[in-house]
């Protein structure tokens, strides 16, 4: 992860506005971290720096340690080309309202071509003063229940740092290493399944055989087996049909 | 909220696999009522049940004091149509591997038509089991960074709950209120502008007048204005105006 510390501004930046409390900031920390963004603002948290709990909540992530302080808000914006303000409150202001995802759209294209971007959160308390709101290009808003609004700060966090990665694939160690089993593996495998079926009188009324082969033939190919389990499962049909086969043997003496 | 809890299952439920922290099942709770989830199951919690640290960190969410709490997780299953288990790690299984967003659109198809449908989370300690992973249609996994890829297992769940909600718009009370201002009033707005600046000897050299004004309107253009800005914005030229007048007036006394 080192890296990402080291290279320019490929992410937006974080800023935290006059947080409470440091389990929240550590919190933020983490997953901010867990999502590959680097860069954290803390303007004026009310119960200093460092703070303990912060530290204890961000386990161990870098992007505390990395973490720029400010005590006014010009400081804490003053090198930004473009901020958002995330609120649940209606502002009556005339300026851009947009999804987090929305946002997220705008903010990669705004950093591919070279704009330095901040997204701000505020306390736990009141959120962002109006002031802070003034200064964004654009509003940030979470599709939360009007009943229940009332979001984590932490949490809303997460969120916009998950939506910066949330278009991204799932690691190649994620990908199936088995081989899907060819049409030729699993007709082979119907036909032994069928044949064994049919010895053991399953198919009855005759009439009826080509419809129940072809739902037990459906049902199999929906699974998308592999060739394993292809092998796995005509094993299983050897096992019973040789078992029944033994089990009669007992039952016929 | 209320009718969220008395209609059908419109949403997934959540599943929490053996949570150890009270806080986590509550933040699950609170969040999920957040985002509009009602639906929260737990299996086996640690630490008993109620937990008085759920209750705190729940904020009073509904989801909490709905939750149903079982104890073995054939009855925490028993009646989804389909399954899906999130995980930070590959278990090497025969299984489809989804991003959050593409598991929720699964879900949402899968719920119009008339599935019930489950996501289930693991343990704060090693996450969902095997025997877990394996009931599941699908696995979900977040983008976490590989290398600080430990998700606070609260945040997981926010990220999923915010997901289910992630296109939704922003609610109405969102929307500016004034009307943009039109062509013609923007245009009177420039001529008064132009012909101060024209009066007070902005424009130097004449030649290059027409790419000073061309370049001032593209910027006011940019920034849409309102019929209300339009209006301040001309009773600050006019103050200017005048207020020039007057200091010069001081001045030549």
């Amino acid at each position: 992860m080192t890296d990402l510390y080291q290279t320019g501004h490929t992410a937006p930046a974080f800023i935290l506005h006059t947080p409470q409390l440091g389990e929240n900031i550590g919190a933020a920390a983490r997953v901010m971290g867990n999502f590959g963004l680097p860069e954290l603002v803390v303007l004026d948290p009310r119960d200093g720096w460092p703070n303990d709990k912060a530290i204890t909540m961000s386990a161990g992530s870098p992007v505390l340690d990395n973490a720029r302080v400010e005590y006014r808000l010009t400081d804490a914006t003053h090198d930004f080309t473009r901020l958002y303000a995330t609120t649940a409150r209606p502002r009556g202001m005339e300026k851009p309202v947009l999804t987090a995802r929305q946002a997220v759209a705008e903010m990669r294209a705004a950093i591919a071509a070279g704009e330095r971007v901040g997204v701000m959160f505020g306390g736990e308390k009141s959120g962002l003063p109006n002031e802070a709101v003034t200064m964004a290009d654009a509003i940030i808003t979470l599709p939360v229940d009007r009943s229940f609004s009332s979001l984590n700060l932490a949490q809303a966090i997460a969120v916009i740092a998950y939506e910066w990665k949330a278009e991204e694939a799932p690691p190649a160690e994620f990908e199936p290493v088995s081989d899907i089993a060819k049409r030729e593996d699993l007709e082979r495998m119907f036909e032994h399944f069928e044949y064994e079926l049919e010895r053991a009188g399953f198919f009855y009324p005759p009439s009826k055989t080509p419809l129940m082969v072809q739902n037990l033939r459906n049902a199999f190919i929906r699974g998308r087996w592999t060739e394993q389990e292809v092998r796995t499962f005509r094993g299983a049909v050897k096992a019973l049909a040789l078992g029944r086969g033994k089990a009669r043997v007992v039952r016929e003496d």
